[in-house]
């Protein structure tokens, strides 16, 4: 037995000697084979809306009050390829761009990046020399952890991915600024700049500035800024994105940022209404390609938001209430993370104030192994290393937790499981009796 | 004068003397004045739905009702790729496919075939050799005249193309089958298989079959094959598209066809649901790589449509409303033409059975001219040469006609001016006035 009590300090697995962490062990095994018995069923893999959530939007279901919008259009028919004026204009505001730099298009941003890529690839951009297609090698700097979809697409493409810090003020600018000045394969980076996933931070002014600034070898270099949380705020004390398209056209590189944004964790994740946000010309180069496969986006459902929020305050309102839904659920990560593994040396994890994700690092070695133990459990975690470009976390420690979809009561149960898994994860490596 | 009167055949104008010639243009110069003189404003550019057809779908407005799909998927959030099962069973019937060979996607068609081609050229068929673009050189077959959004998204890609004559039955397969059974650089062709725009001509079963059964000399040929008018029927007489999938799965080449559809037509053209058709291999193959930019369509659209419709059988007996709408249109269309240019021999034209356009042939070197003429006498026509690659009519005689978006009274109007414009272009070119 170790000599803690509930409520002193427990004392850090490494300063434990062989015997204590010997029943350390025992303890935890036994813990795990008592959770398994639950025969539990329990998700934190995906960062869904819970169904709660989709609720506080279903009077979109009587939505739109006729089909004319303020420019008169009947949305009903073609055309419109940009979107309708009242929504790009209620979320130009909100996403702090100018509306002729806003496209509203259809129910995915993660669609309009991969058809930025694909333009990019296989037409060059407003300021290439040639489609990314044709050049010997592309490559993007990939700040980690991060999205594990932006680096699939990537992986899709053959294009490589370098990594670089994602950091408590958004990707360590000075390591992306020294990679991308002397290497002119390295075309773009990803940021998710507001409450990052999975690691919750925010960029700030400062490294916004630098990575708008910075020289590149490449002509064409692009930060695709995916601002998929910008208005998801867990606290009272908002986070304002930084205004990367003013940056960099102060910096004089206007073409540099392309921004992306969606309603899909506003209104529905499935029915929602992405956006895309950049230069007047680069705004013009998407839409040419654009249009080539499309005459127009749904502005049936376009309309149908623009009446639901009413305004940009309506959606600042409206994602009060989608905080008072899931802030208790983060709390209830970091309660019960707290009560099981603080002061054990074996876990940290962040406390984001927005978005979606807790990014939780265990002992190194490990994540795989806790994931692992979970599955057998009944608790799907996402796998470890998804974080990562090609799924390959070279610490093996990062496992994302997305606590949002769960009801309450089933997000404390997930926990206290994940919790002994890591606590199990880590007796093994600390007596060896894993994999030795 | 001549000497015709009203109810007697008029003299072709091929067999007229200079002189009959002479008065011919002076009156026709005379109509065209008055013409101009009205200030008209009318538009038959696009084959759009009319406000009216467009009024059929307003149920739509206040569906769904709930949001749980017949599998019991809440339709709001993330997920299902390959689209509702309901409603993919539905129209699976409606276009003689199996479900499994079906997916149901966004609110674009035209979206879809963009995808598949960047799919193709960035990664390959699932019998593709290699993507095609590492080939030296993609080829097309284009049947002509076609659907002028085909050959532009060809061109965008640096596809070439060449062309083949649209018969009555369908592309001249035997022309087809001679090209691509000795050149390797064409991977694909496009056919629009029922009503075709803009000849309105069905592919005939035998026609199908030899084009699903043709030797080609790329192992991973394509027929893309755009049904957007499947169920549009302007007679009771309804054309039942030949069901490709099946004749060339018979013929040893089951991944050949790519069919696509939508409800654009059906319900609302710019919030409607699109669809792809083809082998499960096929289906399989574009899912992965729509994966990998998409976490799904806008599901609860495609509930609102299941619902609208009820049954395969809800989407027949609405499309004969559409046809009670637009069927007058075109019977406008035939008989205005009829009475002002029957005899002439300086005009012939389809008489669609289905569709949303008449394909007018002018005399030879007048399209151009025509489309001119009545753009200063303030009626919008398709810009001569569209419905061919790169916008070249090497006769430069077609004219799309696309009556079914103004009102009838406005169809009338329009038809007259251009009846009118047909006739000066004429006699221009009979009397060597214009352009000599």
């Amino acid at each position: 037995m170790t000599e803690q009590t509930a409520t002193s300090q427990p004392t850090p697995l490494a300063e434990r000697s062989p015997d204590d962490l010997a029943s350390f062990a025992a303890e935890q095994r036994e813990a795990y084979a008592a959770l398994k018995e639950r025969g539990l069923k329990l998700d934190l893999t995906r960062g869904k809306p819970a169904s709660e959530q989709l609720d506080l939007s279903n009077d979109l279901l009587t939505l739109p009050r006729g089909f004319t919008d303020a420019s008169g259009t009947d949305t009903r028919n073609y055309g419109g390829l940009d979107g309708i004026k009242e929504l790009r204009e209620m979320f130009a505001e909100l996403l702090w761009v100018e509306p002729e730099q806003l496209v509203a298009g259809g129910n995915s941003s993660l669609t309009m990046m991969k058809d930025t890529l694909v333009d990019l690839l296989l037409h060059g951009g407003v300021d290439s020399p040639r489609p990314w297609s044709q050049e010997e090698k592309v490559t993007f700097v990939c700040p980690v952890p991060g999205y594990d979809r932006h680096f699939t697409l990537l992986e899709s493409f053959g294009i490589e991915m370098v990594t670089v810090p994602m950091n408590d003020d958004g990707p360590d600018a000075e390591a992306v600024a020294a990679l991308v000045a002397t290497d002119p394969s390295i075309k773009g980076m990803w940021i998710v700049p507001t409450y990052a996933n999975p690691s919750g931070s925010v960029v700030t002014q400062e490294v916004a500035a630098r990575l708008a600034s910075m020289e590149t070898a490449a002509p064409d270099f692009k930060i695709f800024w995916d601002n998929a949380y910008a208005l998801h705020h867990l606290t009272r004390d908002e986070a304002k994105s930084a205004d990367i398209l003013s940056l960099a056209a102060a910096a004089g590189h206007p073409h540099r940022p392309i921004m992306f944004a969606s309603t899909s964790k506003i209104t529905w994740a499935g029915a929602g209404v992405a956006f895309l946000a950049a230069s007047v010309e680069n705004v013009k180069w998407y839409l040419g390609h654009l249009g080539k496969g499309s005459i127009g986006p749904d502005k049936v459902n376009q309309l149908r938001h623009a009446q639901f929020f009413g305004s940009a305050q309506g959606v600042r309102d409206h994602m009060v209430r989608h905080r008072e839904i899931i802030a208790p659920k983060f709390a209830e990560v970091e309660r019960v993370l707290t009560e099981r593994l603080d002061g054990l040396g074996i876990a940290t994890w962040t406390r984001p104030t927005g978005g979606y994700f807790v990014s939780l690092d265990v002992l190194d070695g490990t994540a795989s192994r806790v994931v692992q133990l979970a599955k057998e459990a009944g608790i799907a975690l996402t796998p470890a290393g998804s974080s990562f470009p090609l799924g390959d976390d070279p610490r093996d420690r990062n496992i994302r937790l997305a606590p949002t979809f769960p009801p309450l009561g089933q997000v404390t149960e997930a926990m206290e499981a994940v919790a002994t898994c890591v606590l199990l994860a880590a007796a093994e490596q600390a007596s060896g009796a894993h994999r030795a």
